[in-house]
């Protein structure tokens, strides 16, 4: 199967799901060689550019070319509401979902602005919010449900609606690449949703539900040592399996959770790298480097979130940060810097000449 | 003195660098406290975005405003030429500063995809290259003299020699400014110039030779340790004293670092904030801070270089770092990325809506 995204008529999600895993590939080993020897050819000391060397090299790699370029970029937004905020978890009222979305519609949004300067252009996705907006063009309307159930009672979804929910990931991803893309990046709105990062993330990796809480948009100790107890439940009720990480998405994710897996699978499916953003879209990430290990290759970390739990996920999946900046607001702001930041280093690879080219002596001819 | 730039016909660079000192102002606290007012009025959780908000409120308070821009971004780059060469201080032979500065002219180097991509014109000076290159008008062809003397036998330059250098920097300055710029960046480029940077930063904090030299371009062991030898022995035969930093620039310093030391000084006096580049470009700045301690709040520190004396000078400025990318090229690389970084702030603190605009439910409203 040369081309996955040609699936036969009627195909079911876990079907689309099953092919878009089978079509990941590795990186190249040899193009990430020939992309280490142009860097070194360049006019500076070798490796002396740092993390953006390695970022235009994986990029390099991964378009196999030694001229690599992300000029189209972008950012895949998820939004979605979640049950569990019946049990405290945000100091936000649910209703700041919708009313974030209608931000960003309006371009009154941090990551408005964010993407403007990056040059990224906004793909909102209403993955199941409570309410019904009507934004018109500006959000893609195709929720799974109006919010998951409190996953400490019970699964915070089906599992087939899990799948609906990754099913649209992949055909938001589809269309981002159809649109053209050479970066995508990935970031959420949801309140109560830095509690199901966290028990996905506990349930993924077994760090234990203290590692994973954070203060979110601004919890006090109480309202963290509850988060704990919340997400502490949500495990024990649901019995989750690390191996089975749709179920784990089901029972204690999100639609936007489990949404951004698709949109990371079904684009490292399309040969397009993706930058995750915070916590949770990372830990969205997680889940999809566990149904499909390869696009680990694909994916790059945006930066360090303040959210303790953030490093944990980082580590599982074995990517580091290009950004510490303190940021703990989600909406895809670090994603945005950071693919900011990868096309500079695309650029400096493309642009720069060699020492042959300009004329500049070699340490190599100096000694 | 309101305006120190209206300086008597025929004053000297003493009598201007004496009134640029005096006329840089100190961060006001009321436009600071205006600053974060504003940011915690808008569309996210307090403080959620981190190094972002404080480098808006920074650049807010500087230029009393709560809209504030960056759009008009200059880097300064000053390549000299260095006699401690001599010493085998740096892998690459001493003609490379010319053929790197011809690099820059001909857009060939890293700096030029970098400035170009964060929109940064670039300001270059040959403030002491050994070569004479002609390069049109693509370069300000300002030498002090062909190259210092080796430092290890006496000092660098003589002090009117550094004077002559810091006015050239304040002169650019004062271009710049006439040009128009909201934000200035400094770089350089001077094969031997980290031993020289190593030398200023021992000699103005105390610390030893061995604290604050690095691997430079690329040297190995042996070369680390002969480069240590070399800055023991330029700081014993001069006798440096920490008191006077001019004195020090002379000394064991190079015609770029005070060049930039004036930059520093006389965008400050300007009222421009001012972004370090790496090891070098700061200690220059560090130079700039003793002479003018008032500088440091219209200083912001780009990168953590990887070299080890970077971090010493900055927390002898009392400056943290935007980025941590593993650089150490110089050219000014680091601070461009850091612009961008310092121009998206801005745009998010100036273009994003307020609870209030956007309608969306604050946390006081929900608890």
């Amino acid at each position: 199967m040369s081309r996955w995204e040609d699936m036969p008529q009627g195909a079911g999600a876990d079907q689309v799901l099953e092919m878009a895993i089978a079509a990941v590939k590795t990186a190249d080993p040899a193009w990430e060689r020939r992309a280490w020897d142009r860097l070194d050819s360049l006019t500076k000391p070798p490796r002396s550019l740092g993390r953006l060397e390695e970022a235009a090299a994986r990029v390099a790699a991964l378009q196999h070319s030694v001229t690599p370029s992300v000029e189209r970029k972008a950012l895949v937004i998820m939004a979605a509401d979640h049950g569990v905020t019946a049990q405290g978890v945000s100091p936000y009222p649910p209703e700041v979902t919708a009313q974030m979305v209608a931000n960003f519609v309006a371009g009154g949004a941090a990551i408005n602005q964010l993407a403007q300067h990056v040059g990224a252009r906004l793909v909102l996705v209403d993955a199941g919010m409570a309410t019904d907006m009507h934004y018109g063009d500006g959000v893609i309307e195709a929720k799974v449900a109006r919010g998951t159930r409190d996953m400490t009672v019970g699964p915070a979804m089906s599992r087939a609606q899990a799948l609906q929910a990754v099913g649209l990931g992949m055909e938001t991803a589809l269309r981002v690449y159809a649109e053209g893309a050479d970066l995508v990046g990935i970031g959420e709105m949801g309140i109560g949703n830095s509690t199901a990062a966290a028990a996905v993330t506990a349930a993924l990796t077994g760090a234990s539900p203290a590692q994973v809480v954070g203060r979110g948009t601004g919890l006090d100790g109480d309202g963290v040592r509850r988060k704990i107890d919340v997400v502490r439940r949500a495990l024990d009720v649901n019995a989750v399996d690390p191996s089975d990480p749709l179920s784990v998405l089901a029972e204690v994710g999100g639609f936007e959770l489990a949404g951004l897996a698709g949109v990371v699978i079904a684009s490292a499916a399309c040969s397009i790298p993706v930058v995750a953003d915070g916590y949770i879209s990372s830990a969205a990430a997680l889940a999809a480097v566990r149904m499909a290990p390869a696009t680990k290759d694909w994916l790059f970390a945006s930066h360090l979130s303040a959210e303790p739990g953030h490093q944990i996920v980082l580590e599982a999946i074995g990517i580091r940060p290009v950004l510490e900046l303190d940021m703990r607001l989600g909406e895809g702001t670090g994603a945005a810097l950071a693919m900011g930041i990868i096309d500079a280093a695309c650029k400096v690879m493309s642009g720069m000449a060699t020492f042959q080219e300009a004329g500049v002596s070699d340490r190599e001819v100096a000694q």
